[in-house]
């Protein structure tokens, strides 16, 4: 449901946020967690306008009536407690951010003083997440990963029927801008008879987006489909990092483990469902799909019950420097299951969500060329490099590389809301480890 | 290694503590946190003797020296802080504790106020647990499980080279004493063309012991094998119910996920594994194991790398009433894999373990008939009811019923050392979920 503040003649008074491209509009308002970089202030919370950061510590007491426990929860630390608020206060909040932020705004002058530019500060993990699901959402990813783990196997059968999801590692979630050591661990390629252990040599990435949960349930309390959104606050980019050849020999049959637990990678800002709203689309079916159990009907609502959200993986290798190349490509609009079905089928059964808890979509991919998100798909299991017109040429990622997620939507119409970046570094393998 | 605090010869001022078949003597020690029952009270930190807690709260300033922090720690809402110390503040503070509780103990008058009978209180999840990891490390339950899920697949490639592990579910593990709707999920049964959903048909206990985490570790930096017990604070029993009709359709390719998310029970002491000292026992090993790779090699130390504690799940139906009927019984001992070997290879790959985080041993079966750890192996699959001279039987847990596991170790010449119950009951599916 669109409203004012998704008015696209909209603009603000902090100029950059009106230029042509910026990720950043006073359409968007994103929230994350920063601190200026390289002090020891604390980390409070923040929203992105423009190229600035507005501190919301900073500007207590700005925001008043319907707004202010929102607002005063958004300058915390982590933003556990905002999400716990639910739209009820998330909304009346964007609408004051919105006003405040409008060019003229009577705000202005106080809040000036409450700007920091996004180049001078550092990000946190915008949240205590308590726990970390990651689901398998995109059909496609399915088909194309299916190829390669399991070449002979029919397509999962449980696939079209449920959501499918595992538990990840929430100790090692970092927010954009780490580096790692490529992983150690066992591996086994097809045909030796033993497996080894040392450094993956399949190190791949995963093009996702993730959703923070808001309002919790109780245990056994199931969320239903209708009113499964109220439950999200908001998405941001997710790059989870994977050991092609520690998942193949560790993950029969209990699932990927040491192959994705060594580091996840979220991005900083997270953009609310609400600004997300023009970009709203159905998800694909085809004739041939089983039907969709009752639990998971969305009715009217799956008409829009997914985001169209234009995704990309960039490469920069210490070859070509700054030149990034494109690797991936697509946007969730692919996807077989939606967020609501996945906060739903989560909690069938009565498992409690939290607030903070990050919800994966798993790796997105589409069903065209270049739009397979991760190497394992793109190189079909490292068996076709990827070439440059230089030379260089990738299977999985090589020490020295970074990888780059980027997300912003654009329909005619309405502002470009944008996610910002999620970046990370390969370093060598730890000596000795 | 036996110090003075292991000698079976020394008794308590807390008479209970000196009776024959305590869980508790004065050689135990384990910790938990605790309040009053039906009373608004703060939870905090409490250490076992007898029939009493000794409330570490109140306790505070009885403790002094090297076993001052350790007791403060301990005294806390949660014992994250006390874990986070490690051992060099844990064998102080154990020492401290049985030289306090002897009979004769200058400290007995003071510490007498700070007593509390543990028939008038309830417990608490003794730590903020941020990750919650289950292994698979009983051999016989592999065997067992995979006749009965995959009958026709050779036995688990990698299970006798690694310690397979899953990420389980952190919001949802509660102390002994939650009862819980049996849950519903999506369930096909072999033959069956669809799935269906509705509440378990299957609904099945896990017998297994878990491992608090001590020490973390950095982001990338393993810990070896020769370190890993110095990052383990204590044992305490756990019950991984499990939907075995769920988890046979969703688990393909990911894991189980809502199979067994809906709960996991925790007992509420965990023992030290100062105190489990006298109970070490190699682990056994054939001549057609694969040799161990050098990284999970613990050296002379693997010759009492296990622990042998002696386990049993009893079963109290609506029928039968508190006349308990005996499920399960085996002991760790019968493992492949050990504690330190869990700890090292989750992080030979620079995964973050922190204080508090739960390691789960998985279902611990044996090799004799009433060793299986869980329904599923004890029914072989639903297909073999168990019966009772009464009439009754059981293929899966039905409502009403109620699951114990007990624990204890008993070896001569030694005090027996006990884990107190870890008990949970079935409530009927919640009508329309």
């Amino acid at each position: 449901m669109l409203n004012e503040t998704h008015d696209p003649s909209l603009s603000s008074w902090v100029d950059s946020a009106n230029a042509a491209g910026t990720d950043f509009p006073v359409q968007n308002l994103p929230h994350a967690v920063f601190r200026r970089r390289g002090t020891g202030e604390a980390f409070r919370g923040g929203v992105a306008i423009g190229d600035e950061v507005l501190d919301m510590a900073a500007a207590q007491g700005v925001f008043e009536g319907a707004a202010a426990e929102a607002a005063a929860r958004s300058g915390d630390a982590t933003l556990n407690g905002l999400m716990a608020l639910g739209p009820a206060a998330w909304s009346p909040l964007r609408h004051a951010l919105s006003r405040a932020l409008r060019r003229g705004a009577s705000q202005a002058p106080r809040l000036r003083e409450c700007i920091v530019p996004q180049a001078e500060v550092e990000y946190a993990v915008p949240a205590d997440i308590g726990d970390f699901t990651d689901f398998f959402s995109s059909f496609h990813h399915m088909v194309n990963a299916g190829r390669v783990f399991q070449p002979d196997a029919p397509p999962l059968p449980n696939f079209r029927w449920l959501p499918i999801a595992y538990h990840g590692r929430a100790s090692t979630i970092e927010v954009s801008g780490a580096s790692f050591h490529r992983p150690h661990g066992q591996r086994r390629s097809p045909g030796d008879a033993a497996p080894s252990f040392g450094p993956t040599r399949c190190l791949d990435y995963e093009m996702e987006l993730a959703a923070y949960v808001g309002p919790g349930n109780r245990r056994g309390e199931p969320i239903g489909i209708a009113d499964a959104e109220q439950h999200l606050f908001g998405l941001c980019l997710l790059n989870d990092w994977s050991a092609r050849d520690v998942q193949g020999w560790e993950a029969m049959p209990l699932g990927p483990f040491l192959a994705k637990n060594f580091l996840s990678t979220v991005s900083p800002w997270i953009v609310t469902l609400e600004a997300l709203a023009p970009f709203r689309c159905a998800l694909p079916r085809s004739a041939d799909d089983p039907p969709t159990l009752p639990y998971l009907r969305a009715g009217a609502a799956q008409a829009d019950a997914g985001f169209d959200v234009h995704i990309e993986v960039w490469l920069q290798t210490p070859r070509a420097g700054s030149e990034a190349r494109r690797l991936s490509r697509s946007s969730p609009r692919h996807a077989y299951w939606s967020l609501a079905q996945m906060v739903t089928h989560h909690t069938v059964n009565g498992c409690t969500l939290r607030p903070g808890d990050l919800l994966g979509t798993g790796t997105q991919s589409g069903p065209g060329e270049g739009e397979q998100g991760c190497l394992l798909e793109l190189t079909r299991g490292g068996r076709q490099p990827l070439h440059w017109p230089d030379g260089e040429q990738r299977t999985y990622l090589e020490d020295g590389d970074t990888v780059v997620l980027r997300g912003w939507c654009e329909h005619p119409g309405h502002a470009r809301i944008g996610f910002g970046e999620c970046r990370g570094s390969v370093l060598p393998a730890r000596p000795g480890a």
